[in-house]
């Protein structure tokens, strides 16, 4: 498989959202129109059943069925699969099952139990032999979700031990400085490079660019926007990435509220006509009325500003 | 049915671990021992695939294999089950299967995302609706293993508005004044009382007892101890209550640690014959050489003073 | 005194830094050029010795003086005082210091141990005694940094029942539905409403002005651009005021990191020349050279864009 | 001064209270006999200003005169000071005083910020450079209480690197394993060894003891249990310590109730004999007339078992 992730992939990795039919089952087709919605605004790759794709929601089936549709659909593009699980051979099968149906990489969250950078690190470890040496795993860093703060040392230590770590989901916040630690830890002789995927929507983007991030892994509802700044920014033209990405600012930063930014990522894609529904499975997010009329107004506002 | 749980269940409701064998299997046959190990020491029910039944590592497929097996064996002997899920769809489904198979009622925590109170008193209200109004409801408030705190006024709050909500699983700490405050309101004229089981290992349970608890639900390796410390309390023997739990304190504030105490807990009744294997599900806990040399001395030291 | 707070305040109530030289003292005449600055930039009022103004890192001697200088500087300005302490008795001797210097009213976060809402209401009711029923207070709602999360009902509540309440300080996150929620408990008779700033660095002030919010109180080193955002908006000039808003959005956002935005804010405050230096007190946070850079760079966009 | 604390201190440093009279006042007489009640009781040293000992409701004059009185009543007794604070200056400043007027050393819990083990390495690194290179520290790891977990690893790395560090206050919950995971560090040639005093109330005592603690530092309201469970088991006599000890448990355990127990523990002292009132300041805990006759009840029961 030429597509596995590695120590140099760069690009933008759409966390995709897990479209429901408004009465609350999978919704493959608006899978294959989201994905196709993907494809079509440039993204480099996908990653599913992360957080923001509800992915605790789904029975073992409902995600292998996920797994399948997406690939099917996303042919070539290469699909980092999420695989966090309270239980390691949960986790372990359904790595074996995404990678055996040609994903391009895990993405695992810490789990281990009360937050200490020993349980992290063991755990880790624990992770990595399960799912095999051979397999590319990504180290997801959300502490706001998960409640286990790791250091930046920690992170450039698995990453070294276990080669298979190839790749940070950095959403450390605040967290610009972590990406310039990591970044100057490689300047250690041997030291092998790690790929640094952003996250947290997006809201600092340009920054973590110009701190030496090799692009974005996060859901935002225009993912153009995150294509367009980081193609920018890899092409050497720094102002313009961020000019064009501060046009977006507005959406994104309502977008990315905690919990409730899924409801708003939901609703814009579907009037996108990524997906169908912007249902979520219970319990929630759901928005009222007075925030789909907000979502609109800011939507009209963004519609604008591009004009 | 007529063993569904209800707004006077007393006794004691042990919480059931799930025994795995070494290579990680749901081990069937010592599921059927510890059955009758519980049965044989004289508890009133049993509850299953809670937080220290490793219920969040095991497929749906397992825990339906898990509740087939113990109500299988424990004929008429009332069964709880935990049916707690970060969705309501796969809560109900999996409550639903539960209830048709005789269980006597289920077992659900707060999940609603972040804390706040309005917030797990609507979703009490979706998880009531989705399971049915007919289907018994324990409520498990223990704050230090979700990170939702809630008040006396809104369990009383609850439990009038949602009549299946019959009992409360407390396991707040320090919480013997809540126990204190809910009887108190029930007082007030046509207030329904609540059934309260306690937990937290049983670690206050003569101080909760005469406080007003209506028995346990909790597990502990020796769950004799339990079922004869209620049995005397509910005689008027009070005093004859807390001298025999006395001399289990050292060994149950032992296996009361969070997380590390499951180990404990499994060890225990390995040794003890209910189970073949100590082992837990992968990331564990998992206990060393000293630790099980701990506990066998506390053991000894147990069995020094019983006789 | 006519300058206190009450339930119809509005505008903006800038939180006022501390500001100290490069070796630690508090700097007084940076005090009084940066209240000028706020005047000069149009401020409602000032919010001193709040959490970014490092009122914990202060003894009470400091404290006072910090109260004298800006009261002093302040002229007829109204001054909000923070008071937040873990014991009730020197929040209470502090508020009472500052209500007899001349505050308008003072601010109290949530602090009465582990989280849980009627551990809050007793202790909201035991700080308005102790503060005496004429001191006007204003509810700090930020559960981000308290740890404490509180429902719109109990904040309702607390505004009913004690009188004093006459303000919120909203910063939950995400919190828009809660502006929301507020406004509409006011719908019913005889409810006394709330007056509602609103904080969070002002990340999201046109949607919370849209909502129903009076106005802001955060911090914020273009203290103009929450002043004429809310002047727009008031004067019904609702576009007009997000369009302006928006263009301070990149340094907002970035300003608005939990911990490390505090240094941002100095920093641009200093280069700014409202104060001397950019220093906070140990143990920080600190700005590398790395972060300066990218604070300079975002003020030169901004001043660019503004242009 | 010969009575500094260093890294082979062993014995009971007792974990003081701060007694204060009906009227919230800091009560020094009670002081003098609460001094004298512990040294009465045998222990090894004092340990003051602690979470405990509601030092964050004190003023800064107000912990200065408690210094004195208890360095005063102590005589020759070693005083350990806690000093832990949101700033590093007061920190530095409460420190220094301590030391001039005769401490044996001084305890600072992390307190850098959001959890991150590299942010609370820097922090100690900060403290012990503020502090003086010749002022012993006792690093208290009470992640409980702070929020703040810490592996092995970096206690071990501080006390390595920061050669002041010549203390553990243990207080991680569950932590024995952490105890033998620190003495086998010290199995590496050239490691300096720590000494590690043991906190959550005694709960766990024994074992801490068979795993290689130096002694205890924690509160308890019958300092004797302790003083002698050490002593017996100092003396090789593993079996009778513990026997002694698990004597005192059911009321230990009552005891170590988060919060709550304070509470406890000062009403427990004042029916001693030991300070004239159980108040705790504001906002509490305090204890019921139902609260207080459970006390009563465990000191009894307590009382018959000792006979």
């Amino acid at each position: 498989m030429a597509k596995l992730i590695n120590r140099d992939t760069s690009g933008v990795y759409i966390i995709a959202a897990t479209p429901f039919t408004d009465a609350g089952e999978v919704d493959h087709d608006s899978i294959r129109s989201m994905v196709d919605f993907y494809i079509g605004h440039g993204v480099t790759g996908l990653t599913i059943l992360g957080m923001m794709g509800e992915a605790n929601k789904l029975t073992p089936e409902e995600r292998h069925a996920v797994i399948d549709t997406v690939l099917d659909q996303a042919g070539d593009l290469p699909v980092v699969v999420g695989v966090s699980d309270a239980g390691l051979r949960n986790l372990a099968d359904l790595g074996r099952y995404a990678m055996d149906k040609g994903a391009a990489g895990l993405m695992v969250a810490p789990n281990a139990g009360p937050a200490r950078e020993d349980r992290i690190e063991g755990y880790f470890h624990a992770v990595c032999s399960a799912l095999g040496a051979d397999v590319p795993v990504v180290f997801q860093d959300f502490p706001l979700a998960t409640g286990l703060p790791v250091s930046a040392g920690l992170i450039r230590r698995l990453s070294t031990d276990l080669p298979q770590i190839v790749m940070l989901k950095h959403e450390d916040w605040p967290g610009l400085t972590k990406i310039t630690a990591l970044r100057r830890m490689e300047d250690a002789p041997g030291t092998p490079r790690l790929s640094i995927l952003t996250g947290n929507g997006g809201l600092y983007l340009p920054q973590e660019l110009q701190r030496g991030a090799d692009g974005a892994m996060t859901g935002f509802a225009y993912p153009e926007a995150l294509v367009q700044t980081v193609a920018l920014h890899r092409a050497g033209r720094v102002d313009d990435a961020e000019d064009l990405f501060d046009r977006y600012i507005p959406i994104l930063r309502h977008e990315q509220q905690p919990g409730f930014g899924l409801g708003v990522r939901k609703y814009v894609m579907m009037r996108r006509g990524a997906i169908a529904s912007a249902a979520t499975r219970a319990p929630g997010p759901n928005l009222s009325a007075v925030d789909m009329a907000e979502v609109d107004r800011l939507m009209d506002r963004l519609a604008t500003r591009l004009a």
